[in-house]
């Protein structure tokens, strides 16, 4: 119950939790590090050298062909087994023998790069084969007992990297209450190493990125591969633009808060109000509040704000309900801060070039990687960049550089698939990807609903995307699901009862006949999710 | 003059920054990412193979022979050239062609990890050689510009990165302001790829590390290697402590505050008092006001508080004078937060466990690695740990794990050097290292202050440390340097005066007439220093 109860308070800010507590807690399992085999197996690396995409770097350096087999034979001139060779027949044994040592020889040292395309295999049956008792030291033993039989890879030794939210099986409680963004890991598993990054011991110690720039602490490749994205994507503007850079969007908008509220000595004393339009992003009041700043607070629904100082804080596709938004208020003392996590091809029609003064993205949303906390803001105004980054600096002192180094490297593979698609697949396209799953989800969910009967949903909108050059939908990273049976008052408790998690529609200042689900779990919680709410009457 | 007074504010939050502005920037230059190759070199990648140590993985990859010069000459079973060749003849070619190519399509194709050792001579020679003007933009032209001449390895083409401060010349302002921690870069540039990590564009992309952990973001890897290396430095208490990760020691320092604070509406709404004796860290205060957080704020120096109720902060060895201390106030309603960052053997005897309710740390001085973000708590209480872990869930979704993937491989680099020593030089021991460049350095400027004449230092003091097993002297990471002219009242202007840039005592709640000198910068810039602050009268 505990961990149940963890998981709904964690991520997004959502501090007041689930309520109530009516489903058993799943069996608790070591997090099995990533399900990785702690040798390599030489034929699975075969298979994924073959499988690896026609990228160069690692997977050029397992040859595709396996090893040959069979006897070497020593012919003599004349055809007859048993006299000497010549030298050159032994040179040739040798030479074979060579052949075969270079060959396999990476296989044997090559700790430093296990496989790839088995481990998500692997890893869910590591996760359904060692359960585990409450003992919080088994993460640590359990990861000893899993490895260490076998010599533990050096790139694993510091400890294998984790890998999210335990497995699923069909009677699991399925947790979408998170926007975690495990479905794009097959997009990323596809891509062989396109956006792997090496990182030595040496590099990027210092606190300081770029001492000429407002944003001190951003890597400038960081910097360079934003702007590309957006000039690629047509989703927002960047000449003319600071780029800044965070720890998840989450970190720009404490940032943004902080910028733009006056000194505490200014406005009669009184903090700056932040509003929002309802159904408006639960951790929008919770961040805004926590600390109990004198400098800003929350002050409610947009829609019944009466005053002409305030942040109003406007999110498009908006989160909960993936509607398109715009600012509700207008004030010259009033101002707009626009979170555009959700403004991508795979969610929504890109239909103009946004351009509003602070624009606030996160790599979590765009391309998936939530765990390397990095977002990023588009400022006009100078001065405002200043006080952001100054936030950053006092909160933090800056931004993890490695994450930035990642987060540029998978930004950099999104923009070359397709500036430089030659040899490149459908599937090594992010958006093409993100929107077929989307696709694919959404007449799921739809299906789902049609059968149970007493649910509804936002209806499908559709507009000219100026990326795909077609129409399209939206298909939002969130459902805002209804439920309608006349005796379900709370929808999130109703669901609770069938083992779903959601997020009650009541923290995001709406009705609790509401419930906000996540659309980017992996395949096989939402598979279980859609199944089971078919069957709900 | 402004990138000079932004190095001064920026970095432990010290926004009040420096005063006044009588020193000309230095010469704008190009950050020029680092200095590596564009292409790898085979020859040195030959070299770097013999160099980079005993380690498996990449080095492995790379054999060690040159290719094999020279022609293949067929030869006939009667030994003259001409006559038709036998199958296995022609068999011979293609294996030795196949051995030729097998040993060399490693250096065609791996872009993906280019050579180390000789990184350092050409970053230097590249930061002298790209001077620029301060076109913002040249950092991205620069790097265009530096590179594109040849194709861009695969691991840099995301945009090589950053090195941190600018190189420095003789007549450079020398900016010891901050405490930059690059004096490490040789010790870990010595290890090879001890401290490499590789991160796949699949992994860690969830926001859950481990769900079953109070602290659910943190990867178990790193809590591993946290309680490892405490163990082994005997330097802190794990057993019984919980483990919490953070973006740097300053978050876990602002979520000590918010966990350890009583809700607003206790304690008659006044927000809890945060005090530290005199002189205390120049962020303490900037950190806990910059929010005017209701929660709480800052009461000045413990010495002069009056009062049962507060937090009191003990960093010790103390930033700025790197005095050991302890607590000097005692209340059942009051409690310490020990900010325990320099408390390592390079900088100080290791006397005992210190087994405090919370300790704070971070990679930024252990090992060096500031640019990555990383600190770390050891909490007692699993409810203070909770609520220091909701501030980081609610301020940044987390902690990002690619930094604490790196962290964790950097203190299991470190570990393994001590307690797996076959073959590793003292070099390659960080605390070694470490303490033989403090005693040098702490010596150097001993004799620069004798020689100037009009400088005063703390005493050395020394005691036995347990993890050396010798007696050993205090090596602060920061310089109280004191200026004994009597017409000189404020040490940091007078010496602002002279290109070297330093913290004004008043910062630290002390007498201007001290300033808090870096003794962790490169040794060029040190060298520069010592050698400027010895010729002043």
């Amino acid at each position: 119950m505990a961990a149940l109860r963890r998981l709904g308070t964690a991520v997004d800010g959502n501090f007041q939790g689930a309520t109530g507590g009516m489903v058993p807690p799943p069996s608790p399992r070591i997090l099995t590090p990533n399900g990785r085999p702690s040798a390599p197996n030489r034929r699975e690396e075969g298979a994924v050298a073959n499988g690896g995409g026609s990228s160069p770097g690692l997977a050029a350096l397992r040859p595709t062909k396996k090893a040959p087999r069979g006897k070497v034979y020593l012919a003599t001139a004349g055809g007859k087994p048993g006299k000497r060779a010549p030298f050159w027949q032994a040179a040739l044994v040798v030479s074979i023998v060579l052949n075969i040592w270079l060959f396999l020889h990476p296989y044997v040292n090559d700790t430093a790069h296990p496989p790839h395309h088995h481990l998500q295999q692997e890893h869910q049956e590591a996760c359904l084969t060692h359960p585990d008792a409450a003992d919080r030291s088994a993460v640590d033993s359990g990861r000893r007992r899993a490895r260490l039989e076998e010599p533990v890879p050096k790139a694993w030794a510091a400890g294998a990297p984790s890998t999210g939210k335990p497995a699923v099986t069909p009677d699991s409680v399925i947790n979408l209450d998170h926007g975690d963004p495990t479905m794009f890991e097959e997009f990323w598993r596809g891509t062989g190493d396109a956006a792997e990054i090496v990182i030595p011991g040496w590099q990027t110690m210092s606190y300081f990125s770029d001492v000429g720039n407002v944003c001190w602490f951003m890597e400038p490749g960081f910097n360079h591969e934003v702007r590309r994205l957006h000039r690629l994507v047509g989703n927002a503007a960047v000449d003319g633009y600071h780029v800044l850079v965070g720890t998840g969007s989450t970190q720009l908008f404490m940032a943004a808060l902080y910028a733009l509220s006056p000194p505490a000595d200014t406005n009669g004393g009184a903090p700056m109000s932040v509003v929002s339009t309802a159904p408006y992003y639960s951790s929008y009041p919770a961040v805004t509040d926590f600390l109990q700043s004198g400098l800003f607070r929350w002050a409610g629904d947009a829609n019944s704000f009466k005053g002409d100082t305030y942040i109003e804080l406007v999110c498009s596709p908006n989160n909960p309900d993936g509607t398109i938004r715009e600012a509700v208020l207008s004030s010259d003392s009033g101002i707009a801060v626009h979170d555009l996590a959700y403004y991508w091809p795979q969610y929504t029609p890109i239909t103009k070039r946004a351009d509003h003064d602070i624009m606030l993205f996160t790599v979590s949303k765009s391309t998936g990687h939530a765990g390397t906390r990095i977002g990023w803001a588009l400022v006009k105004d100078r001065d405002v960049a200043k006080k952001m980054t100054k936030f950053i600096e006092l909160n933090t002192i800056g931004v993890s550089k490695d994450s930035q180094l990642r987060a540029a490297k998978v930004l950099k593979a999104v923009s070359d698939a397709y500036e430089m698609p030659e040899g490149k697949e459908e599937q090594h396209r992010l958006f093409d990807y993100g929107r077929r799953k989307m696709v694919e989800r959404w007449s799921m969910l739809r299906e789902a609903a049609a059968t149970s009967g007493i649910f509804s949903l936002p209806e499908e909108t559709s507009a000219y995307c100026n990326f795909a050059n077609e129409t399209a939908s939206t298909n939002p990273a969130f459902a805002w699901l209804r439920c309608d049976r006349e005796d379900v008052e709370d929808c999130a408790s109703f669901l609770r009862g069938h083992k779903i998690l959601t997020r009650s529609g009541s923290q995001f200042g709406a009705d609790p006949r509401y419930v906000r689900v996540s659309m980017l779990d992996r395949d096989d919680a939402y598979d279980i999710f859609v199944k089971r709410l078919s069957s709900l009457k």
